[in-house]
């Protein structure tokens, strides 16, 4: 969908709250020196190999063959994380970054409910045209990433122009389900909500709809995230 | 965002509520003996002169050029329209059911407020596989399609499961909104209310807000929609 935007110089977020965008906050936050984001498996194997880096990604719930860690934010404590480099596959938010950048985007940050401080005082500061890019899973919407996007809405719209109308839908989720977002995705039988319980993932869930437990802001920059 | 749903067999509903499927829903209501949506206004003007047609439709809120007629749902009474053939030129939910079509759906049928329940009562008969497809506005979703979608996922859930999380985030918004569908677009600065009331179309947009006003369902058979 982000074709469908004028990305040309805007400040896009990537948004991919289960789990990459809030293990990218955490990992920063706890004082990694940059996460790599890499669409493949082979791409994030090389780049541990030639440049030392924490090799990190799962498929279909597992680390995935030839990596060492996986995707749950609980791994990247400081006293692992801190001082290193990570690479980290991800499939739906690597892919829109890449686009985001193709496209000229201005600037690339990551948010997720860990860091939605950091990302809205940095939005109302700068003020530029922004995009909440929300990840998705093969490109169908879900309900976290809506649900994060609605919080920003509604904490940035007294100093920003909103234009289009799903950033109203998002923020009216929000709305409804901010009072137990853990409860509004069991309810509504959220696809990913489901896919993680399947794996007894329940805590990582609770991490990444929690706020400001990494408030950092990941900025990319040549190549790597790293703090703002 | 068609591509991304198993079309093949299913029942997919086209929804335009801001006015085409609204208009269509009225137009058959009120006798018409069956409306042929196209693409393009020479393909309309050349079903108006080869097969004596209702020519209809609509650009930037005035009457085409070359065509006879609007897209307002006001027009089409039984007075004017019973017993003729309409020829309607729409962009977005035209495209979309040609894109149904393309891919194999079972069957192609037209929803919005004014035919819910002949929508929601076939559905419910049937129990087929159901894609309810949001024409929207240049492929950006809108607020009206998603509640007009959300309305429906509330009607026939019980009797379907459902497994996309966009269905549950319209059927949650449509629950908020349900209340008062104009006042709650009018908050939300919903893009099309915007733009009909510009056009000093608030009649219209009411109409197709109402339930049930036109209560028959169009199905599509041999390229035009007629009476189920």
């Amino acid at each position: 969908m982000l074709d469908l935007y004028e990305v040309k110089d805007a400040t896009v977020v990537i948004i991919d709250v289960l789990r990459a965008t809030s293990t990218i906050a955490t990992a920063i936050f706890n004082g990694a020196n940059c996460v790599v984001p890499v669409d493949s498996i082979e791409d994030c194997i090389k780049l541990g190999e030639q440049h030392n880096m924490i090799t990190a990604g799962e498929r279909d719930g597992h680390i995935a063959e030839g990596l060492k860690y996986g995707n749950t934010p609980f791994q990247y404590t400081p006293e692992f994380i801190g001082g290193k480099d990570l690479a980290l596959t991800t499939t739906n938010g690597t892919r829109l970054l890449h686009m985001a950048l193709a496209k000229g985007a201005g600037e690339i940050i990551t948010g997720s409910f860990p860091n939605i401080s950091a990302i809205c005082n940095y939005l109302t500061d700068q003020k530029n045209n922004t995009i909440l890019a929300c990840a998705a899973w093969k490109n169908k919407v879900n309900i976290e990433d809506t649900l994060f996007a609605g919080a920003v809405v509604s904490r940035v719209k007294e100093v920003f122009q909103i234009n289009c109308d799903s950033s109203h839908i998002a923020e009216n989720l929000f709305e409804e389900a901010k009072g137990d977002l853990f409860d509004f995705m069991r309810i509504n039988n959220a696809s990913h909500y489901n896919r993680l319980m399947g794996y007894d993932l329940e805590a990582d869930i609770r991490f990444c709809l929690s706020e400001d437990v990494s408030n950092v802001l990941p900025i990319y920059k040549e190549g790597r995230l790293i703090a703002w």
